[in-house]
């Protein structure tokens, strides 16, 4: 196929979800037109996937293609915002033909499950790599920042954390088929390849945490790294108590708290805002407080830990 | 330098090209936030340059974050959008750290003569890949689409074309310095290139086209793929007349018209509007109708070619 005929198999295996709410004009025109709410904000991220970096050359497209839109999704979440479109930007070698069809599909199905489209694209012959733009929109001035956090807000984070850390090890193994990874449930053995490969952004807690959090980040480099990206956003340091934070299940606390992947919102809260927080009903917990001094102690038992460096960087 | 210095690094690169008119957070948080003006729509695009099929590899960064920049900035140019802000996600190997900071400097330029700033990004090791997501706005329901040519409207292109197509043979040279560049004119020696490495999308001219052009297109793929893309979407022909496209100096027709990478704008205007088009007096000529009759015929001399097939794709 070339260029142009690709590009249309790809757009048929995206199906409905080519385009997305607020899409004014799809793909098939040099640019995408959407239209925001009246009285909101753009909020737009960049996120890209490399072949043998981020995923090994042997994983399937379509789960790929979950991946790389969740994850991009995720930076939405953890501003609160309402997703609008995707546009994605591919660049593969010419036998990866079928396989883009794959990824396109697993695209689709992750931007249904999350109600994002995918509005536009770019295709280009070259390493595998992936580029995923999203757009979302929030209530003008209601974007939940890095910088917000105070000394005495408390610090938070949903869900379970180390489940995608324990994936790493098996990426490199055949991949078990998409249907048993979408039945995956917390303690099943494909559950951390579940967590890894379908990250589910927390959109809906995102939105609900408008007015509410402080501060807020998605755990993507890992809980002690994002934690310290977000202290360093708001000038504070923070403490945090390790027998609070929800692990998944088989995951260690070392290993846990410097993973990444898991996509899970890590935000704070101040006290006077705790009683709002609670009647949200979400799957949060307290894992420690805001403080003046910069830097992350960690309690482990009857031990503090001063933590310097943690989760994943490119380059060094 | 790791992740975070290295980052940090590009924005100071950028300078006050980081952020943009109207972008209310710039780089440092998950997401980019921008304000779009009441009334209008957002216009959205993305590309991909690779290293190896879009630049050789010793092309200097700073060229290359010109080009990149310009390159997916002339789409918005096509929808006759203002600029808004650009996201950048790069990927690129351990050794090429001070060429990410000639890259950024070479963007932050380009983004300053264009008057669009990089909101935000993404650093990722891999080989050498820079996606360019772009975002402007248009007022409600008036962004120019590929879609709205009709029989009889005139076929009109912006400046000149084939001068970038010449400089494709002198790419694996070293490239001049790029104040060279930037001071050459047609017919110098340094032309080709400086139009290749530095394309200047026709911004002012798509936003006056809005309400005098019936469809338009930016040339990127070359002349005759381009009018081909916009007349499948308005499904309609050309007949094109050889003698009045306008070459760059030392272009030859049928190397020119096949040529890629000029980013002029290439637009319909129905015959009503051709006088409001003559009052904009920009530099664009006639050299074509739209017929009804799908497939495009260009008339060289006494003979009606018709071109099946032109320009560049990747796959085939």
């Amino acid at each position: 196929m070339d260029e142009f005929a690709l590009i249309d198999a790809v757009v048929e295996a995206l199906g409905d979800a080519a385009r997305g709410a607020g899409v004014v004009l799809g793909p098939g025109d040099d640019c995408a037109i959407a239209h925001l709410p009246p009285d909101t904000e753009l909020v737009s991220s960049i996120d890209a996937l490399v072949c043998g970096v981020h995923f090994p050359g042997t994983a399937p497209g379509e789960l790929v293609g979950r991946r790389a839109l969740g994850v991009a999704v995720s930076d939405l979440a953890a501003m609160g915002a309402t997703p609008l479109h995707a546009i994605v930007a591919v660049t593969l070698e010419d036998e990866r033909q079928s396989w883009l069809i794959d990824f396109a599909r697993g695209m689709g199905a992750a931007g249904r499950a999350m109600g994002i489209g995918v509005a536009g694209g770019n295709l280009a012959r070259g390493p595998l790599n992936i580029a995923v733009s999203v757009h979302g929109f929030v209530p003008r001035g209601q974007a939940l920042l890095r910088s917000g956090a105070r000394p005495g807000d408390r610090v938070c984070v949903s869900g379970s954390i180390g489940a995608a850390g324990l994936a790493l090890a098996q990426l490199g193994r055949a991949a078990p088929a998409t249907e048993r990874l979408l039945l995956a449930r917390p303690g099943d053995a494909d559950y951390p390849l579940a967590r890894y490969w379908m990250p589910a952004p927390r959109l809906v807690l995102g939105i609900s945490l408008r007015g509410v959090a402080s501060a807020a980040i998605d755990v993507s480099d890992g809980l002690l790294a994002d934690l310290g990206h977000l202290c360093r956003a708001s000038g504070v340091g923070a403490h945090l108590d390790g027998s609070a934070i929800p692990l998944a299940p088989g995951a260690e606390l070392a290993a846990a708290v410097q993973a990444g992947d898991d996509y899970e919102l890590l935000f704070t809260v101040p006290a006077a805002r705790l009683p709002a927080l609670r009647e949200l009903a979400a799957d949060v917990v307290e894992i420690g407080t805001i403080v003046e001094t910069q830097g992350i102690r960690l309690r482990v038992g009857d031990r503090d830990l001063e933590v310097r460096r943690a989760g994943y960087r490119h380059f060094s």
